[in-house]
């Protein structure tokens, strides 16, 4: 017999398919709240279990943020706390490293575009340190990319990435992407950090290469927003073919999301800066 | 016993949940096709059959525009030709009528940009004839307003409409907006051309007053196009709520349909122009 | 014998080039720093002086802004602190004044984007206190317009802000205008606020009609931003007809003075509100 | 004793300078019209020339495009015809080569957008063929990439360029990017193309690596506007700095020269389409 498995780039949503409100033999699931946020963690640890789900192994944590779309009073600030935390803890132990921040999707397709968008809200600093080696060498050298798609392109996002990664050699990447999911609990309102990479087929854009420690060679983090939620969550008539549900203020969405990923990446990447810096420094 | 009806801004659409494939006293449908086009065209003829559609006394055209879609060659202008000839059946019979051209909707929430899109496609001559009599006197003069929402301009869109007008005396306003539809078949594939105004309600943005030769004074043709649908036509849960679908491509759409839209506006208007004048002068 | 008086619309350059380091009967010139910028006030007294430096009677003050485009910290605080303060001192003196506030030029063509762009981050009031009088009785009600130009619309801005100062009879108007200047200190770093309404030529659109409290009947402020400086300040050669100096980083300049403009102008509205709300509200 | 050398990226402007109205030895020129429009063709031979004029050995055509900018009917054909010829009699002479299209400049300063906004229309064909060879095999595989600049992405665009390069193995390069003119009759008004690559400072974004055959093995031909003229043309003062003079309408000017160089690449690099083709395909 065959489970259907919706759409989902979200490892928690596939496990509620998969075992409901029960367990999976080589998952582990933790729910716990931080800062005023939901977080729920899925931890894939067998190959098994990566197959049931559709998810590489690894590590998934879904932060819920309604009460940064409420605009509660510090929400904003608390949220880029507990996002860049959660980043940073998936980041390379050592202090010297370096890093490439990718933003992947089309910027010209306002719910595909929280990668390119986010990419704008990141400070590159690895030129900074070449031109002045004193004055900036408190900052980790950061390179920043938006690789476009391959239909505006004719390049493979994950093939531009190894050819930079092959090139600049980073420690580790950061690749920021639009997701699609199946339940609209989660549509528009989380944020998914994983360091599993990209694989074929996830993101909205729907990518074919993977873009993962085994294609690239360093650790690849990925920071998703799930933007979109497949119609075949809710309908399956032939007419909905190319449609999708989102939320009625996508633009502000995508717009709110993007800066608060940016600034998490930033004060994950340069410990030593804060909010305020980062107004100064990105406006 | 009440029946539903689903949140449709289409005559059609409306007339199809209450008559299914039979007939509404009041109302008179007819199908037939044009320049590769289909058109449906819905009358609402009695006060009974306005009330029973939710929708005014008036003649609506609904356009499908899959030919401009699948990019047909020539069926971007043929569609132009079509839109125009319905618009301009509508305007006032003299030849010295002046217009006034008004974009509805937020131009910074894409599905609802299609008003204040179109508008930057439309000429603007009043002032042309005020400048130079002689060589712009062949122009009708027009007039292009996008009056913003509510909620950034603290000014119902239809007030200030009414302000303008009452200042400008134009014989005719034309309103473009963008609607919301009940089935997946005419989103952002249709244009809707009536002659009965904008009513409360309607709309992707839910104006709250009527812009209608009532409370203007004059005749009021409306172009919309469908770019949401509520979810409510397939799914009534609760966590649904503020979300809607819409299409995967639904900045081209945009984008296309606007400028699709001005096109048709601008040679119903000014007649001795064509599409590549209209490419020179709107560049 | 008739001076040559270079294009500017900052009285402070007017009477530079009439008086030099010298004085002018019927104008009194005030230098001071307040909060770490320095403030420039012409007060123009006398029919005879308002025409010999071609600028209406009135105060003038022009604020310089280095500190902010140095991107010094607090800077942009201060900055919104002191530009509130002078605005608000030209405000009517009751507490139950109603605004409107306009943003004038062409959103786009960059350098003449400051109005409408500062719109943006102005909140729009008086539909909230429509909406639940005790909630947001606080608030003055503020209405927000960007009237657009005569070549995209066919409508003089000061008709149209006309129109609506009628129908909506607001107690004072706060007009934001990119402006010309005749020196590069004062190009892309300066502000002027003024209680003289806009004048005919003024602005980098050249406006037609007055927006004044003659045109108007009530007070029109009028905060405005030197984006442009004709060329003709440096060359008179045939060739330079139509070319402007403007800074490197006009974007950027155009970009951040809307913002600080937007915020100062809220916050001599809502005295009630501070920076960090706005952030909240306006995101 | 040294000759001041205005700054300029036209090979036409800097002959000027050195040699006036006479010869230099090593360079030779030629005037003439074509389909309307007048080019200017300065071929730099020697070393000795080339270290004159700061202008590396090779082909430049400047086309003045006045027709087009007067919005002269057929003008936009007439000019994309003839720069693309231009350019195609500098493409590789067999059948089979592929192109990789680099849009040099900051996507968010207008006048150095020209590059990323030309990119925009440029049709990326390379995974077409990949994707169903016998439909698309008439096209020549083509990539485009917009490699951003140092300061938002930390990464020089030469290296990425070269990095892509080494990847891809394109057969030619052509690169776009907005120039600085030293002479008010070019600015804005122009296109360069040459055959020799972009040099360092060239450009307005001033590159400090050079992207030409040296660097990458294969012709680089590059297409370039000038957009913006260093007021130290016309004025040495110090308040100066960092301002420049460009065209009032800087965002008409971008926008037109990107697309008509978008289309001119595109029938250089495609033959078999046609104008209408590319409304259609990259709309």
């Amino acid at each position: 017999m065959v489970y259907h498995m919706p759409r989902t780039d979200l490892a928690l949503e596939a496990h509620r398919v998969r075992a409901g409100a029960g367990r999976l033999e080589g998952v582990e699931v933790r729910e716990g709240d931080r800062s005023g946020f939901h977080i729920s963690t899925v931890e894939v640890r067998s190959p098994a279990a990566s197959e049931e789900l559709c998810k590489p192994i690894g590590i998934y944590h879904t932060v819920t943020l309604e009460p940064v779309l409420r605009r509660e009073e510090a929400a904003f600030s608390s949220a880029v706390g507990l996002i860049s935390g959660l980043i940073g803890d998936l980041l390379p132990k050592n202090d010297r490293f370096s890093a490439l921040v990718v933003g992947l999707g089309n910027r010209a397709i306002t719910p595909d575009a929280v990668g390119p968008k986010t990419a704008e809200s990141v400070l590159a600093t690895r030129h900074l340190r070449d031109q002045d080696a004193s004055m900036f060498s408190a900052f980790r050298p950061v390179c920043v990319l938006s690789p476009g798609v391959l239909g505006t392109t004719g390049i493979e996002a994950a093939r531009l990435v190894k050819a930079v990664t092959a090139d600049l050699r980073p420690d580790v990447v950061i690749a920021v992407d639009a997701l699609a999911c199946s339940e609209s609990e989660r549509l528009c309102r989380t944020i998914q950090i994983s360091d599993t990479g990209i694989s074929p087929g996830s993101g909205v854009g729907n990518h074919r290469e993977a873009l993962d420690r085994d294609s690239l060679g360093i650790p690849v983090i990925v920071v998703g927003v799930p933007t979109v939620m497949d119609v075949s969550a809710i309908s399956d008539a032939e007419s909905m073919k190319g449609l999708f549900v989102t939320s009625r203020d996508i633009d502000t969405t995508v717009s709110d999301f993007s800066k608060l990923t940016g600034y998490a990446i930033n004060l994950a990447l340069q410990p030593e800066l804060s909010i305020p810096d980062l107004d100064l420094l990105l406006s």
